[in-house]
């Protein structure tokens, strides 16, 4: 059955693997699944047919056969419990999970607002001020990150889906100094981005925007 | 097996149902497992038996045997993935839990950033300016949601896990009026408020905040 993702036509960050895409065409390559991209232009995002696939009119989506996703950490989960070779079968394959929903839910958004304060807000009056708040607020949860990660290669065990959508998300943080603050936790993405199936990921999604 | 989660031992916000035990109350609830609940103090969150289990220092936790989880959504998951009533059978089952991702990493993430403008930043000055701006990226999120719901009962066929993620997620505006101007959002967050299994789960919390 062929898996046919979506992806931007021309990416914000210029293909530099920030955008959401590149975290499902890595899971894909960790498992060796084949993939197809459907590019789409900002405008075909807010039509009908993608907005009736994904509500919120982004990318990615992931159809296969007559199933349809979006929310790329839903698709990644769905990769990861069908393909083997990014979920653990034992009895801490769950709490692998755990690490997904952490990485979306408890460390991103703080990673997000800063993006937020420094972009869509860098020209407010009050931005020099608040970033450093905001920078704060992200320093307190890498301090507990890091703390748990210690010296381990991954969070837990074996590279796991966790871990892909963990790096994926500190990864946003390269721009800033933040993430160096943390040796073991540049350490930890420096060896999930040495991996040649996100290294496969990259290039492909590089390649789509520099033609 | 016994399930055991974690729940403040005296909740910030008195009993309302806002902490996120409740969540996993009510899926515990919606497949009728009984469960245990361990409360916690503040200071007995931040130590290092509670933090091997919860790595950032919150509740709830989830334990079962030899399974130890947290994270609310990874919770919920863990028990719609293991118990019969929270997921359809049929090919929109992975699109389900597309929809507790989108609860948790698409439309709570603005509205903890409104909680945060309030309460955190509420004595900075420019918290009368910024607010608004928040709760516009609110609206935008709110808007897409609401077109999609439309006049459906529930956001993918039959109350799923992905409704118990999104009801809980938009029970946190209720301070707001911002879930009124939304008519289908307020009326489908009280049908989720009417079921028997959520006011189950909402009583156990508020007996436990209020004794």
């Amino acid at each position: 059955m062929t898996i046919t993702i979506t992806a931007f036509e021309k990416s914000p960050d210029g293909g530099k693997g920030l955008a959401r895409d590149t975290r499902v065409r890595w899971a894909l390559e960790e498992v060796g699944q084949p993939y197809q991209v459907r590019y789409l232009s900002f405008q075909a995002m807010k039509e009908p047919a993608h907005l009736a696939l994904q509500p919120f009119g982004q990318i990615p989506t992931y159809e296969e056969g007559d199933i349809a996703l979006f929310e790329t950490g839903a698709i990644v989960l769905h990769i990861a419990q069908t393909y083997a070779g990014l979920l653990p079968n034992d009895n801490t394959r769950a709490r692998s999970i755990s690490w997904m929903f952490a990485a979306v839910n408890t460390i991103e958004p703080p990673i997000l607002e800063l993006v937020t304060a420094k972009i869509f807000e860098g020209d407010k009056p009050w931005a020099n001020e608040r970033i450093p708040l905001v920078a704060e607020r992200i320093r307190n949860r890498l301090t507990q990150l890091s703390n748990y990660l210690g010296d381990n290669e991954w969070l837990q065990g074996a590279f796991s889906a966790g871990d892909l959508m963990m790096v994926s998300v500190l990864l946003r943080l390269r721009p800033s100094a933040i993430l160096n603050e943390f040796p073991n936790l540049a350490a930890y993405v420096a060896r999930g981005e040495a991996r040649p199936a996100y290294q496969r990921a990259f290039a492909a999604q590089y390649a789509a925007n520099n033609p």
